[in-house]
């Protein structure tokens, strides 16, 4: 026993430092189960501390479940690792050396600090009933921020009133196909190309999955199905990268009027422009029959699990209510520090600073791509661009291949088309590389591509 | 113009200060759509700063959507609140002065500093790659963690992979009831009385509620009709306050044994016992085949939304494939949060300090309710006490409306029952009132049950 507190560690209190000991000790299995380990008053005359301070910390680990104290029977431990020993952490699977799969935002961009910040004020003054079961559809504060945002950005009509707060842009599209089943809807179009996730998610909800093709004016139309609700990227068709045409957009909602169908509205990364004010939301085209949803997770991080949809008014009633009875709400003190970050400005400031950045990677990839037999396709926008491969050069399967071989994660068009087509593309994403590995990563994706 | 700059703060900066000013006029309507603003040079010159710090404000403001700015135009105001103006704050519903309704924790004892403690580390350490899209099972970190805290304070037999991080008990439901129907699942038994939400969220998730009568020992189990899967409170059966008997506790695992169907046990406050060790979770008797559910609301908040729940090896991958698909994951950062506080010992020192608290509170409540023509039902746990009213004396209704009239708050058992019963008994819940206000609400009680 005595080498144990060789290591005690005074300067966070001896008390704090005996519980330390003895919890690792118990987790290592050096202290096995029922050890019995020195009265309060031995380990106190040997270690030259008040008994009192050996008596809390032995009390504080029987609350824990690491020790048992019996009334006049010495202090045993009274737990074992067992087979609940935490594991040693999975090994990760092998990371690319440089990844540009399209669909993440760079992750050392995430403005720790000002996140931090906010979230600390938020602590400090959040009333008591912000620690109780919040509001359904989301926090005051940050509906009230978020109208006001979504409104200047991206032209969304909402008010606070017409926002629900939910899990990311996941639980947006399950929460309406939720509502769509209660109401007897049977079929959701995605467009062709579309993120590989969507069509099973929509199934999954017991749905039927349809898909129209997109050109480079973005959804076709006038080939749309009879359907309860379509998904669309308007702003930055993904993965095309192109934009629904104005004619196109009215066209969209008219059918969606004559038809009685939903308009889903995937706005996932609208704040991404780079040669123009964006183009507005499809939404306020017609917010009865349009359900924006927006997220953080391309302007802030996936990890937050934020994003908010707007309510269209048949609908308002259904959609609070399916998010009360999925998780109840979202997580109170996440939404209360995006609110902060939207009041006070450093939201917009941290957007417009990621927005210099992507624009110069987005530039530094056409460099890149200038002098080889490519042909980039879309907007100047977004984390992600379309590269067409030339007729009668290597496949899509090929660069993809070569790629892996030199340590490089791309992605391919085929993995998101619904049907297959002759076209060969590849995907490139720009905003996962930290800042450091950007220009090495453009330098290899020019010899996957030069071969 | 000049009016507005009166009130200039430099102290932040003269450039945040400016952009501080024109976006609070912007939004308050003070400066309308279209207004023109002085330039950058004509402004710089009234307010003595440099010309390129107007600028940077102005392009902020653009892109924040409050400006717009074009080439050889004059800057104009780009927006206006029109019917997206935040509207003001509704009123709160009126507030009880004392609350005494069960279910929520105190408030005011939310570990605020801990808690921002915890956060700052985690911000600070965490790899970039915990901003990306989690792991839809939860962080490693703290399943590991959680499956060490819970065999050692609730003896569940989980190791890190067999637990699943989710919304609060809620979603964990949901999650259990969207694989129970994908299985072809009809009917889930409850607990009468129960949680008054429980039969509706599951009736929401598509299943058949059926109920089985408590008595002192818990759920009769005699009495379970066929079932896909029963939910149970076997710690502190909520609201009755009894728990389940080591006989019964046998017989329900025999029984979901023998019919092949689910236990869910939900383990809302095990952590609260006052009066000896806490009986541990009905899971370690049958880990396969009792999905155990616990959640931080009681413990730390409701307004966290964390939930957990133990993974049946025949259903571990069906659930975690509907945690991903009704929202991918928990947010990164919240879990993270709690792995530290349970790593560091933090959180079971503030799960034994709200012991504290919460055992003084029920015993006080004792000391009230001593002189009274009352019975109290239930073990000294939890967060709520059953308080039974005498035959021929007031009813709950009674003593329901003399509460609102006194401006007090409590649960009536009726709103528990499923089935209509003689008995008249209100529901006490000790943990919402803030620590001052504890006492005056106890003698209050005296007067609202002594009449």
């Amino acid at each position: 026993m005595e080498d144990l507190w060789a290591s005690l560690d005074r300067t966070q209190g001896v008390g704090r430092g005996i519980e330390h000991i003895l919890r690792r000790a118990i987790r290592a299995g050096t202290l096995g189960l029922d050890a019995v380990l020195p009265s309060s008053r031995a380990l106190a005359h040997e270690l030259g501390v008040a008994r009192g301070t050996v008596s809390a910390a032995y009390e504080q680990l029987a609350a824990e479940g690491y020790l048992t104290i019996r009334q006049g029977a010495p202090v045993r431990v009274g737990w074992t690792p067992g087979r609940n020993t935490p594991s040693a952490a999975p090994r990760a699977p092998d990371r690319p050396r440089f990844d540009l799969r399209p669909g993440l935002p760079s992750g050392s961009s995430f403005p720790r600090t000002l996140w931090a910040r906010a979230s600390r004020l938020v602590l400090a003054h959040a009333p008591d009933e912000a620690f109780g079961y919040g509001d359904p559809q989301g926090q005051l504060p940050l509906r009230t921020a978020l109208a006001g945002y979504l409104a200047r950005a991206r032209g969304v009509e909402a008010g606070p009133d017409d926002v629900l707060v939910c899990g990311g842009f996941t639980q947006a599209l399950r929460l309406a196909c939720q509502v769509l089943v209660a109401r007897g809807g049977r079929t959701v179009v995605v467009e062709d190309p579309c993120s590989e996730r969507y069509p099973a998610l929509i199934e999954s909800a017991g749905l039927r999955v349809a898909s129209v093709r997109c050109d480079r004016d973005g959804l076709c139309v006038d080939e749309l199905p009879p359907a309860d609700a379509v998904l669309v990227t308007p702003a930055h068709q993904y993965p095309l990268g192109v934009s629904l045409s104005p004619a196109r957009r009215s066209a969209l909602v008219a059918w969606a009027r004559a038809t009685g169908a939903l308009i889903v509205e995937d706005d996932y990364d609208g704040e991404f422009r780079y040669d123009r004010q964006p183009v507005g939301a499809l939404q306020q085209l017609d917010p009865d029959r349009v359900l924006y949803t927006g997220t953080a997770s391309k302007t802030l991080a996936p990890g937050l699990r934020l994003g908010w949809l707007s309510l269209p008014t048949s609908l308002r009633r259904e959609l609070i209510e399916a998010k009360e009875n999925v998780d109840r709400s979202a997580g109170v003190l996440d939404q209360l520090t995006l609110a902060a970050l939207l009041d006070s400005g450093g939201f917009d400031r941290h957007v417009r600073r990621m927005r210099v950045t992507y624009r110069k990677r987005r530039a530094a990839l056409l460099r890149t791509l200038g002098g080889l037999d490519v042909r980039i396709e879309g907007i100047a926008a977004g984390l992600h661009a379309l590269v067409h491969l030339p007729q009668g050069g290597p496949t899509e399967r090929d660069v993809l291949d070569r790629a892996v071989a030199r340590g490089m994660a791309l992605g391919g068009l085929s993995d998101y088309l619904r049907k297959p087509a002759e076209e060969q593309a590849i995907i490139v994403g720009y905003g996962t590389p930290p800042e450091h590995a950007y220009r090495p990563a453009m330098a290899e994706l020019a010899k996957v591509l030069s071969l």
